[in-house]
């Protein structure tokens, strides 16, 4: 284990201590500091993130553009800073409260994780939206952004943990790691003594890298091979409507769909109006055999397009016997993040919500609402497709955890 | 990968996908049918019983006991099992529902976790509690025990699985690992496509060995270094009722106290008449310099007291400079389970609940309150001492998740 990395993991617990003492009023303060003074170093911070892009100048235009700072992006952080200040804390908040029968008052209390290391790609916002949302719920940070970003990166932490030491407290409460190798980052995965929790942020590869490694617990999130099924008692327009939405409006992200599942008895009549409304939106579709026999220009699916997230204007299309076929199909295929059934019978639509296994099941809805902001979090940290802690979209309180205060007058167990 | 276990795995993933359908009345009359069929094949679980005891004849005492089950046992048993029937279920309550801006209506609604798997030492009547729970939550549960009870468990579990089939319900609800080999334990925390949580049960070596080396998100449970702080503003009387019974009361268990810091204001004061009551009980007390110049008969601790849960009658006792320091000393060696203040000062009593950071944290009470049943949970599947997803002690509604159920009428996102 790499000496520097423990010495950052201690640095972390140290800070988290202190940080859980902070109330909301001077976290507030802090973070709308930390918005102004990163406007006021927005030369330094576009110096630095300049390096990045230069020695990036071999990669995809989609990579470099992640990568990218421009004066207005930097605004924009600071006004998604100014944002998370606003937000209610969630610190303190008290789930549940009741008096047991020996008279102990016992109170489920929201308190902070603790230390929260992220590891994620070569996106600089994710180091200021990171540092916001962890240092609000009360939690320090150890961040281990993409190598390519790591001018960028530093730059950005430097101005925040600028602030934290001039107001007095732990800079330590927001730690780059300076050393982007596999082997510290895999050291990081097995830092138990000190990171309580671990987020993966980026594509399949990385997320599944570390659910794999780590031996410090890890939220998943992201992977999104989110379905779409049109039932027997859909309206055509508005399983149209939903289908485009959900797959063009923004198709790199992970609530963009990614398959269409259609039952065999409204295949043939509205099939063609919504491939063409997809063809329109230059959406690549594959399909089986079926599929293919009422639309030819769908090109054949292959067995892998149905655990594929494309991320990207393809999606893939299957015709479906009934209901339940659909339904096992989702529950066999899907990496369990959205899925949505359009249909305007009751029991179809019972039917999906119960028995689909996934954070985020819709009747009549784009996948593309299930988001921290559209469900009304104000902000997100990811979306979890697993079931442990947390499932869906991710807001503070889901950087926060319990414990039980417990106030006694002498009572002993009997 | 062991083929037997992928296949015992779709097994469970399959009876989980039905057992979320089964309504509570249904559920609650299998559970009475598991306690009835029990009692009623009391011959033949004895039978098992005393193979696994007379192989086990060279272990100590202390492991046959537990291992041994009797006609009283397995009415205890029984009971459990209607007791179970009789608790509140989780699933389907609605932790939070609201509307969107968007005028999706988002319901967060309480859904089985899916598949469990439990890793436990020989006790078999962890068998019958685990499945207990893990059936009345609508979850799958696979079973790996301490090879010692492996004729036990499988007759217990055969009992509850004809149960099961009797009932035309799928009997894979309820599967017991008959290999009982290390590496298939090992692949068992490997089997992430299957498996939904992981939750070992026993002592500290078991839990670290499976914390080390599963993918499968794992819910630590049950390491209790718990420590008693006597602050300067103690009533004797309450301190000395308190420390007793939190040590003698059933030492062998997790909540059970083992450490004791002492203000120094109050050492001279208290600590002969604590020691003493402690004496009377038969705990052998270890202590730091300042603690044995006050009592002579505490013999010396060393360094790796501190972090060491006995299980025992041993109680370590620590003479510190003020509640700061008591704070630390738990905060850097306590395994986050549960710690007491003996306080009546307002203030101590404040700062010892926010600053310490374990799962229970108590003023005026003794730690053996940290249980299922003691909370009023009328269960209990452990106590976690990790922060992610539940943390404390563990009852029905912590072997479920939540999944976001969200009803529309045609919206997109814009």
């Amino acid at each position: 284990m790499n000496e520097e990395l423990i010495q950052i993991g201690q640095n972390a617990k140290a800070a988290a201590y202190k940080l859980n003492l902070l109330d909301t009023v001077t976290k507030n303060q802090i973070l709308n500091q930390f918005a102004e003074s990163l406007v006021a170093n927005t030369d330094d911070i576009l110096a630095a993130n300049q390096k990045d892009v230069k020695d990036a100048n071999d990669m995809p235009a989609k990579f470099t553009d992640r990568l990218k700072l421009t004066e207005q992006r930097i605004k924009d952080m600071a006004t998604g800073l100014q944002q998370v200040a606003a937000l209610a804390d969630p610190i303190g908040n008290i789930d549940k409260g009741w008096t047991n029968d020996a008279g102990l008052l016992i109170e489920k209390r929201r308190v902070p994780l603790g230390v929260v290391a992220m590891i994620f790609e070569a996106r600089p916002n994710v180091t200021v939206d990171a540092s916001a949302l962890t240092f609000k719920s009360g939690n320090a940070v150890i961040l281990r952004g993409g190598k390519e970003a790591l001018n960028s990166n530093l730059a950005l932490a430097n101005v925040l943990r600028g602030v934290l030491k001039k107001n007095g407290l732990d800079e330590n409460a927001i730690q780059i790691l300076h050393d982007t190798s596999h082997a510290t980052a895999n050291d990081l995965m097995h830092l138990n003594q000190y990171v309580d929790v671990l987020i993966p942020r980026g594509g399949a590869g990385l997320i599944n890298a570390v659910v794999k490694n780590s031996t410090v617990p890890v939220i998943e999130t992201g992977a999104g091979n989110c379905h779409i099924y049109v039932d027997k008692d859909a309206e055509e327009q508005m399983a149209i409507d939903i289908i485009v939405n959900a797959k063009v409006q923004r198709p790199s992200v992970c609530n963009a769909a990614e398959k269409l599942l259609i039952h065999q008895d409204v295949a043939d009549q509205m099939l063609p109006a919504i491939a063409q409304a997809l063809a329109d939106h230059g959406v690549e579709l594959r399909g089986d055999d079926r599929s293919r026999a009422i639309v030819p220009s769908i090109k054949p699916a292959t067995d892998e397009d149905w655990s594929t997230e494309y991320n990207d204007l393809i999606m893939a299309i299957k015709v479906v016997d009934d209901e339940q076929a659909a339904i096992d199909h989702i529950n066999t295929y899907s990496t369990g993040h959205s899925e949505v059934i359009i249909s305007d019978n009751y029991q179809s639509g019972q039917a999906f919500l119960t028995q689909i296994d996934s954070a985020c099941v819709y009747v009549n809805a784009s996948t593309r609402f299930t988001d921290g902001f559209e469900f009304g979090f104000g902000a997100e940290i990811g979306i979890s497709t697993q079931k442990l802690h947390a499932r869906g979209p991710m807001g503070l309180t889901e950087l926060t955890t319990t414990k039980y205060v417990i106030r006694g007058n002498g009572q002993v167990r009997k």
